[in-house]
């Protein structure tokens, strides 16, 4: 049997998981968080199921909860489509089982046999193998520490005939930073000028810090025009093992969107729907907190690491932050992982999968880098930080 | 923006479903249960969701329900691995989000650019767009009314070098007709003999009627090792809205759809996945009862219709009845199906967008059939009986 993904292994994030529970390590790998969702949300979602709201939804998601995230984004980045009309929820939003799948759907929407679509260093493990079996290939850029800022000179470079798309992450996992105001530009100007698309991984975009601005595509209406925004409601409420993400684009993208995604998986897990709504219209105040609650976490973490023999990378949002280790081990970053995981008690991810599988070899050599998520209780992130003191 | 499915159109389970809410018709259409879920499953659910366990399960699935679904094969198919293995849930059965999702990976993992699968007409809707996005070619076997039986000549006929699979759905949407131990026979002759692989979609599974049995492709290890069994708990467990699908397929088989399925979603809700493994331990009779419960109702539709001027197909499995109105109206099926939902008050679904859309105008002129839902209760089945044989 040829396989058509022949380099893809079992995700970084199942590896390191299994292994933290086998050792009973401190999971700070895979980004979940400790906590629970809101009373409020679990409530409605047990009411949901309780009063028999068990079945399919429509394909496109609950016109309930479309319409509230139109409402939510129109509150948040003040939103509108290039014409001045308002995104319209029945129209250009569509409900996808977890961003995953939103960003799955996106790139089979645009991604045609022959297509590049260019990606950035360290990318989120979907990106490529999503792209690959669309027929399409990857041009990858890299992105250097500790910035890991886009130079869009180079961008322009790489952009050729066969050029489709162009997907970005802000803030971006695993390095936890931002894109600005001015990279929004370039890339517009980009998009505009060699008639591209953008596929925009905007999960973590209530989670930025130090009073930096999120800069979703959704606040750039002549970008908005040729992009697919993805988000999900797995970070923002706590809730990841409930996969509710979802997709936002214009309305004829969102056709074509939703053409792919009824075959996909047709719709999502209908109770957690009814009870998402209920939440954004009940509970805006949930979302706004979130960037000081997570910056609470992040600067705990970050204090509590203050002696230790790792050097900090920043984190401007995400959920997640780098350490260099090079003073402490020559490992390579995956050894050093698992030692860290089995010997010493703490379960972090290795950088290095986040690159392309031809490149892991001489990234390795050159950086000792691995990725915490402190989306954790704070006595977890103090118990896992003095263990990390030692070393 | 050039469409990736120029051809697709809302699906006509959405449509019709709009319609039957708009015009309040009794909504025999799109197939979905009147039922709740059993009481133990939706307590299990709710107490997974109040416990705090709603973050992602792995990605092929928590191994409790994986287990639980091989232990429930056993019991029902006396199943095993060629080489007398037995089936072992951690190996060989991926959970997915509905059997919608694992239709489109086993599609994705089996077909490359230039493959062809058949597939017989009528065929659910989803099974030619997720080979033609995987780059393949449907060639299509026309069933014909009343028995809608394979002619295996004709399908030998049909494979050629290209061909990679073969596409069977029994017990089969929309027609209700189920495949023999002859059938499946036949299927593994010329799956070995040209090498092909086999998707069987068995989401129907425990629904055979008047003591025939189900002849799954996991009773067949010749077979099974070559095919991918989609099945799904939407159905068993009157929860289409919760999305639990699951993939059983040979170990090497598993480990190709594994890789592709966690780029497509990743996981599936998690509360549901740990509700359905105790549900499937706790209550196996709710399985072997579904059955009688389902030709009982198949039964009340029956006798309820005897009078009408319906000529009634035979509907050995599934929850769905076809009815022959020609003695009726003279309009196309699909323009019959608006009539009776807005005038008349009772949503059905026409058959002829289970054919490809170049086929549909002669089949039209040929057939005027439409497909009934009878997953209702009693008394909804009984009014819309009364409607109907006034007609
Ligand atoms: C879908 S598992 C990966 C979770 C995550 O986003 C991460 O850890 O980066
Ligand atoms: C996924 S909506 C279609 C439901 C169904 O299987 C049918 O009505 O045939």
């Amino acid at each position: 049997f040829t396989s058509k993904l022949p380099h893809v292994e079992t995700s970084i994030f199942t590896e390191m998981s299994v292994m933290a529970n086998q050792y009973q390590a401190i999971n700070l790998s895979q980004g979940f968080p400790e906590f629970e969702p809101p009373a409020f949300l679990k409530d409605k979602i047990n009411q949901a199921i309780s009063e028999g709201k068990n079945q399919y939804s429509p394909s496109n998601g609950l016109p309930e909860l479309l319409t509230e995230i139109a409402n939510m984004v129109h509150r948040q980045y003040q939103v509108h489509l290039a014409d001045e009309q308002k995104i319209d929820g029945l129209n250009n939003v569509t409900i996808t089982s977890g961003a995953t799948e939103a960003l799955w759907v996106a790139i089979q929407t645009l991604v045609s046999p022959g297509d590049e679509v260019i990606i950035f260093d360290p990318a989120y493990d979907s990106y490529e193998p999503a792209v690959e079996l669309a027929g399409g290939i990857c041009r990858h850029i890299t992105l250097d520490a500790p910035s890991y800022a886009i130079n869009w000179a180079v961008v322009e470079k790489t952009i050729n005939a066969k050029t489709r798309a162009i997907i970005i992450n802000s803030p971006h996992n695993p390095t936890g930073s931002i894109l600005s105001q001015a990279d929004l530009s370039a890339l517009q100007g980009l998009v505009e000028q060699y008639n591209l698309y953008v596929i925009s991984d905007e999960v973590y975009e209530h989670m930025t810090f130090d009073g930096l601005r999120h800069e979703s595509v959704l606040r750039y209406p002549e970008l908005f025009k040729r992009a697919f925004v993805v988000s999900s409601f797995g970070k923002t409420f706590h809730c990841t093992g409930w996969k509710m993400g979802y997709c936002i684009a214009p309305d004829e993208l969102t056709a074509e969107f939703r053409k792919i995604h009824q075959f996909v998986t047709f719709c999502s897990f209908t109770p957690a729907q009814i009870a998402i709504a209920q939440m954004l219209k009940a509970q805006p105040a949930h979302i706004t907190e979130l960037a000081n609650f997570y910056q609470q976490k992040r600067d705990v973490l970050i204090n509590a690491l203050q002696e230790s023999r790792f050097s900090l990378l920043p984190s401007k949002g995400t959920y997640f932050l780098l350490l260099d280790y090079s003073a402490i081990s020559p490992l390579n970053d995956r050894e050093f992982c698992q030692w860290l995981t089995k010997d010493i008690g703490v379960a972090a991810i290795p950088l290095s999968p986040f690159y392309p599988a031809e490149q892991r070899p001489a990234y390795q050599q050159n950086n000792k880098v691995i990725r915490l998520c402190f989306a954790k209780n704070d006595d977890t992130l103090l118990k896992a930080a003095e263990i990390l003191c030692q070393l």
